[in-house]
């Protein structure tokens, strides 16, 4: 079968690869149909994450339609059309049975990283009952793969780690995918303001279209200014992080208002300064968060029904032969006015 | 009446001052029969707090009796036997209808800080309603002392913060008076274990006798280590910064378990750097507080029925008259021996 | 001045009363310019409250303007446009301390209860800094008097006491003014569904108007079988009664969903019947409040900003001279396809 | 294998049964080494549980030994030493993956209610992985049987459902094995009172020897008046109902405090009145649960380590072969001073 294959930093290819077979009873494999490029693929291609090694197939979002099911797995049966979940889970351990799936003893996130993964034409899911969602067969799959992981990453890390509620003032930094993402889950809080910083003015215009009440755009440097401006000078109730570099982490931490919440979305590859000097007296909560997409089911719902329509976050479209181009355009969006690039196989 | 006033870094003085006199309706003043050294006000005589200026009496503890009170203190009236909170709330703005009283628009921590403070012989507190508690005549007013602040700070910031749960392995960095009051309050959530950090055997061994399940002298620097040991590699529930620097809370992140939190306790004077590169993906929580003093009344019950026996605390005590001795004696506390320094006059 | 004064038993009258004074330092006094009728006012006058006695004006929801403060008002002053809340609270008392102002030791619903209320032309508040808020002078008071009461209490007692979440199934039992108020503010929660459950068509067009997904007539009985029919037999997640009758809250207990909530907002004259039998095992949580009024800054910030609109509760308005017919149309409610019924006093 | 076989109301009887063997690749068989009788027991001999039918086993707590397991059984094996679980959960159904295990789709209560039970020589256990929980060889399985049941059960139902915290005054209604254990966990938060009723002196004083700080004997029907008088009129923060009959849970309605909490542990045959008529202003909460099990983890390493031992609550012991006479003491427990009565088999 055809896979993206990782060839050691700043290499990959798209390969001929032996199609994926079941290992154990709790395996399922699935037909892929649609998939994507995350930014945390980008990350990888540069050599930032150590536990993907040399020849594996990336890629950890995805719809498909289940091929073969192994004796263990009591939920699906082949032919489904099913949902792939960034994050694996045994539904066992410690971890699982808390709802971190992220840390499963198992699991987490192992897909295009330390198992292979998705932008193939098969992939293998250990521990499937746990780890698909069934969908209806006639569901929209481009708005269903956005569920794989940026919006469950939005809505879990931003919204829920932010506590978002009625009435609050949220500045969410970063308009890529993800902070889009959060920017449309936090609207299920009735927020009272959604401010959105980039650099990017296209970027941001779509955030307004997508609910943001205020956008400023960042390239002058004066984000905090500004929105202490807005705020009267009493800074935001939440402040998402949805970059992954130490310049936007030091926005958030300024402009939290007391009382207030940091929620960090952004993978990171270096430490940042926490102005302790500053904070230890501001009550303030900051969190962390590796999806767990435990509101996977309820986000598909809003998704199904039409209330949230992640579609829009989809601004190209390329077949899975044509995928090294798909992502040369996402690694360079700005100058494509990419968001999300969304990779078909059937 | 005399008083200790603070007179530019580095310098301090029991002076004659004028008595204070009632500003506002809203205000008592208290004669002062105890009072206590924080290791705020250490930070303040090395002019680490630029809000207090030369001439202000410091002190921000205290138990004392009422002297008279304004027209509209209907609370409180001469003769009451009180307990003063480090933080002074009006009641009626934003943050205190939160509970937030840190941050009260008019209040917060001001005593011995924008305001004159409680060493000395008489102290003006302004909303009192609000911002005494009436204790018991014969109530032991060595042990109330200790309610003014540190029990406060080790419980909300420290305990709450943590979010201590029964079942949890908890670290606290630092066992000083506000370490060791996290401790005694932590044991209110029946963790299975609680590890205490410190470089000091004589702290150590208190926080032994109070209640830590196990001790790490963290000379050698191989805290990190010797906790990870003790958790089977996994870290800890919750991790306690109790120091007030950037060596102390390094342990605490280092130590926190997947799911876990981070409680700062600790006054800090410079920024952290904060291993979002490793944390990002943690699913931690940090909290910070400036103690609100919120759980000051069921505290109170704690102590007044013997449940809590903070007076353990007090290693020294002093007259009114001696307290550049007792300023001596609690900052050098190693040497000393010293936890809390109590200060008499009556 | 001009009042509404209860006089027994099924009997009141527009009187001529002595205009109130300041009785205490903490008090205000308000010339009223907006009032209404609330449900429990017509219990009242069915002699259902007997701490209302004979010659005690009623009333407690009210838009005015301050005529004079007492000099412990600091917050307020003569001229200022203010919205009353129907609970008073002295922000001091332990009660008050933890948000629950509905038991307020000197507060809570006194007004128009145990002290004269607002169906007049001037009324007393007490603890004024506590107990009113600051509106824009040019504040749309049709809007803003649905702030005394009725917003708050479906909001408090039936949306965040039923802890309606994103993705969930509500049922509100009752399209009065209080069940509307709720079905206004559980949106601010993107629930899937809310299904609206009267006898009165007029009423149930209204909630469609307002954001019910659902309607059902239950003039037949038929509303927990249809309920159930909706949900595949699964139950809602959140039941709210908003009548205040049995046969309502019956209707509750037998639709919620194992693991759901039934929230409490009606006024009860009588005990009910509690399932005990069956919902022992059922995972449910069941709340009563009296609406503590503790959200009412964040309410108000939703309606100046034009983001609820519950002026549309408003279908008749009467002159204070008029209330007599005005307390008729709104006990007629059904017949007179009534709501809200507004008095003027300007 | 000998076994515990329910042959309709009022009968049961000790009969040689065939050994179970494994249905499906997740079941495990284990060897009972020590089981109990649970007062669910009683009211299943009493008719009172439709779902349990003829020659059914009965039986839902036991500690053992693995016999053998399935195929897609990864945490157990032959010889493993192992705590049954009253609660079968499947861990990828919605409810399970909600930590709502009594409501798992496959699981849930079905152990002597559904599909054979304890009671006898062998069991079968569905969803082993999910279902059991290892314990280490030498563990005392006296201990160890408690926690299948009536620990969680009354740390579930009784404490977190009743959010019991530090200070609060605690009512525990019933004082039978399951009111002890929620007297035994509740002081895992620090309530100041813990105030214990019943109608046996005996139970009374073993609660007393347990941490009651209050216990109060309700023959005089008194106990109302008695929780008031002890609360300053005030009421109790958290009232619990072990016992499952209309009149305790009426007293704990009478007795719960503004803002209170009432948590129902009992397993109730009749529905109860529940007074809204003066509770609707009341602000409690009451919450049902059928245990969930979520908990056992925890309290198995406060078992294994000492720190909760629950071991007291057993009374007498039998061997399998005597259980006809121990259901005869635990049935008539108040002559027998009866608590938990212990069945080995080993």
């Amino acid at each position: 079968m055809k896979a993206l294959v990782y060839c050691g930093p700043e290499e990959c290819a798209l390969r001929e690869m032996p199609r994926p077979a079941l290992h154990a009873p709790t395996d399922a494999i699935v037909r892929i149909t649609k998939t994507t490029i995350c930014g945390t693929d980008l990350h990888i291609l540069k050599g930032d994450v150590p536990t993907v090694t040399d020849g594996r197939i990336l890629g950890h979002e995805g719809i498909g339609i289940v091929e073969e099911v192994g004796a263990g797995v009591s939920s699906f049966q082949g032919g489904d059309h099913v949902l792939i979940s960034c994050i694996t889970s045994c539904g066992k351990c410690a971890a699982c049975k808390k709802g971190m799936y992220s840390h499963c003893e198992q699991g987490g996130w192992i897909l295009g990283n330390t198992i292979d993964g998705t932008q193939a034409e098969f992939v293998r899911i250990p521990f499937a009952d746990n780890s698909l969602h069934a969908v209806p067969t006639e569901a929209d799959e481009e708005a269903l793969v956005m569920l794989s992981d940026i919006l469950p990453t939005g809505y879990e890390c931003g919204v829920l780690n932010g506590a978002v509620k009625p009435g609050d003032t949220v500045a969410i930094i970063g308009a890529g995918p993800v902070g889009l993402a959060a920017l449309l889950t936090a609207q299920f809080y009735a927020p009272d303001e959604i401010i959105m910083v980039d650099v990017d003015d296209n970027r941001l215009q779509v955030a307004q279209k997508l609910g943001a009440t205020q956008i400023i755009n960042n390239s002058d440097g004066q984000a905090v200014e500004k929105v202490m401006a807005l705020t009267e000078r009493r800074g935001v109730d939440v402040a998402m992080e949805a970059v992954g570099i130490p310049a936007s982490f030091d926005v958030c931490q300024r402009i939290v208002a007391a009382g207030g919440h940091i929620a960090n979305i952004g993978v990171h590859g270096q430490p940042v300064q926490l102005n302790l000097d500053t904070l230890w007296s501001h009550n303030i909560t900051l969190n962390t968060r590796l999806v767990d997409t435990v509101t996977t089911p309820m986000l598909l719902k809003k998704v199904l029904s039409g209330k949230v329509a992640p579609r829009q976050l989809i601004t190209h479209r390329f077949k899975l032969d044509d995928i090294m181009t798909a992502y040369d355009t996402f690694s360079h969006a700005m100058r494509e006015r990419a968001l999300k690039v969304l990779i078909t196989n059937d």
